[in-house]
């Protein structure tokens, strides 16, 4: 199939710089702030943004090399397919994060409960509408027998660098 | 920044052949048929996958040409950023759709709820889990005014074309 060509629009910045001890999801960042810093000439893009209160960020795990088909997952301690698991060791290293939107100045974002490394490319910002992004009644399959496990506590180590 | 190069993990086939007169998100898709055909390489990164009722895909929108930074929505009369927007006209033309997963037979996975154009190039899968997914409490800026649209009779037509 033919390949698709992405040049990020910007760049996150966060406080993390190692692979190890983040948090695994936004749900396990509350109150960790990043900036994204948007290329200039996607500024005018951003207007009307401001009256949403989360955005879904989709970025590049930029410090992952190569994949794995099925992996332990930090929520686990048994293997399961990559596309069962949201692990960054995939084909396309893709991550997607809806954080909280705080602040925009120019191409300046500000954002909070953020769980990528700093210097994370940045691929695109769409607003989160609930109508549309929720889902109820949903089977969480290998997830449901560790739903209780506290994420918030749970930290990330190095077994997908 | 550095270019980033995705290779489609699979395609999907859908009713859709047409740009125009499409639902315009999952929830107006309800009942619509697809399968994805995965590269047959990466059949043993759906272990488990079954046990969950939605999956959550990252494709092109592959029959975009470049992009516009405002645009008026299907959901609006108004013009707005193109980040505070879903349109599929932006900088990378990369779509979220999440589904509900219907059965997986080898590398063919039967899909319901699908709005994007048959032969859509596939990124990636993830399972959806609304406890890191679903967000409660959240504002939604210009989308507010416009909330009670019956999106589910709404359809596309050639704007983004």
């Amino acid at each position: 199939m033919k390949e698709i060509t992405i040049k990020p629009i910007g760049v996150i910045h966060t406080p993390f710089v190692e692979i190890n001890n983040m948090p695994i999801q936004p749900l396990a960042a509350e109150g960790v702030k990043g900036v994204i810093e948007l290329d200039e000439s996607f500024v005018d893009g951003l207007k009307d943004l401001n009256g949403f209160s989360h955005i879904t960020l989709i970025y590049q795990f930029h410090k992952v090399d190569g994949y794995k088909l099925q992996v332990v997952p930090f929520m686990d301690t048994e293997p399961h397919g990559i596309f069962a698991t949201k692990a960054p060791k995939r084909p396309n290293a893709i991550g997607i994060s809806t954080v909280k939107l705080m602040s925009i100045k120019n191409n300046l974002i500000e954002i909070e409960q953020i769980d990528v490394l700093d210097g994370t490319p940045l691929i695109d910002i769409k607003p989160f509408y609930p109508r549309y992004d929720n889902r109820e009644d949903v089977q969480i399959g290998w997830l449901e027998k560790n739903k209780n496990l506290s994420v918030e506590k749970l930290r990330s180590d190095e077994r997908f660098k």
